[in-house]
């Protein structure tokens, strides 16, 4: 692991790191905040999963997270959304919906992508122990939220590991990979045709089967462009009511799919994930 | 003028827009953030002046000064740092601390940078008469503020126009054009060769003469890379005390010169201007 750049923010540090992923047979750029509470020992550590095209570093910039990272003390590690590097391929049309930037928090399975499209154990195993092995934080304590595809991957991962996670929210996500033009060209493609195995990566198909320890936090901007082709949070909203899985959603009157939305709402999302973190 | 987009953010509303400048001579863009207040009517104006390579996006995005400008009740206009499009100059060699994206807030007389270089008269004259007459802000009410070339046009547009003004600061500002490298190259072609005229643009060559209304709050990165070559608050200090010009300067251990440093600080900036402006 090497760091590759460190700025102080809000009396803690903004860190950026580059590692070998064995998972994603590549080398992975992440980034992470430590608040200043580490100073006086090991904290809570958030996970920030992005959406579409994003790096590591649009969170890290445009959120405005850290401001409430250090006011309630949690570090949050944001990682890239994809494998990149020579040899990783692409969507063939360079699209922005899929292949580099758009990892979907899946593990392909099919040939070329599942040679280093392996998001998923990414996130959920490789990534925490290398951060809890080189950073102040208690693995014991973490969280998850994302954005878009981020929130998707956020929800999927809590509710298939509740064990590792207090809480989980999400802005504007992908509730059903299986129900939208973005997830049916991602899984087709990194999962193959059969559609019963997209379920294990589908929120609205989770939920059946979910703990119902997580209530979900969602915020939906009600001015988004992809409101009702791509996110659909009224399926999600369907799954949790004929379920009884607990839900707090929330549509944001006149909010897009931007960062602005994201940065407008930042605050009360890490308070959510502090106030569970420290319960 | 034409509103080119449009965000919720914070409650309000962050809008870019562009418009003829018949001082640059060029079309120009700029972006204004008008809090939730405007509802119940005209808000107190801050203008924000940006430094070298950057345009009206980086402070609106980076900054994370929605926020604060919500909380007090505050507009903020972040204007472009230089004329652009074709038929404007840039450096010969395209550097990036001199021509586009580096107008240094002066009035160039020297060919050819005379016929749009005018960055002087669009933020002191120009721009605020377009914003008035287009926005639901107080024009009897503005404050300006900038970082490093943008720190210098903060403090020195303030200091030569204290009636326009109520309150200036300053993050890690440019204090002596007349006495580091970059305000050299900028000054030299913009002004000419002597060396007196520079003094108009010159802080510290102000001070002796200003008016002591402004109280000079100025945050300063102590791991600045810039700090010791080109922004030397020492000169600003020193200019001050003999001249028993009121001056808040606040060394920030640690902080750099990016956007991470600006972010930490902003809202104690905005809530100081937000003081006088509501005074």
């Amino acid at each position: 692991m090497e760091i590759i750049s460190e700025n102080r923010i809000f009396g803690g540090r903004q860190l950026r790191f580059k590692h070998a992923s064995a998972v994603n047979n590549c080398e992975m750029t992440c980034a992470i905040y430590l608040p200043p509470q580490v100073e006086n020992g090991k904290v809570p550590v958030l996970y920030w999963l992005s959406g579409l095209t994003c790096t590591d570093e649009n969170f890290v910039t445009k959120a405005g997270a850290q401001r409430y990272a250090a006011e309630h003390g949690v570090a949050i590690v944001a990682p890239d959304t994809s494998p990149r590097g020579e040899g990783v391929p692409d969507d063939p049309e360079a699209a922005w919906d899929f292949g580099l930037g758009a990892g979907f928090y899946v593990n392909a399975t099919q040939a070329p992508w599942n040679q280093h499209y392996q998001m998923y154990d990414y996130i959920v195993t490789e990534l925490p122990k290398l951060v809890n092995a080189n950073f102040p934080v208690d693995g014991s304590r973490q969280s998850i939220f994302g954005h878009s595809m981020g929130g998707h991957g956020a929800l999927t991962i809590a509710l298939k590991n509740p064990d590792k996670y207090h809480s989980v929210s999400a802005f504007a996500p992908i509730v059903s990979p299986l129900n939208c033009p973005w997830g049916e060209k991602a899984l087709s493609n990194y999962i193959g045709a059969n559609r019963e195995l997209w379920k294990q990566y589908d929120t609205c198909a989770l939920i059946p089967g979910a703990d119902k320890k997580f209530t979900l936090l969602v915020d939906q901007g009600s001015a988004d462009n992809f409101l009702k082709e791509q996110l659909k949070p009224e399926l999600l909203q369907a799954a949790c009511k004929e379920n009884n899985h607990p839900l707090q959603l929330r549509i944001r009157e006149g909010y897009d799919h931007s960062y602005y939305f994201i940065a407008s709402f930042m605050g009360e999302h890490i308070a959510f994930h502090a106030q569970h973190l420290s319960a």
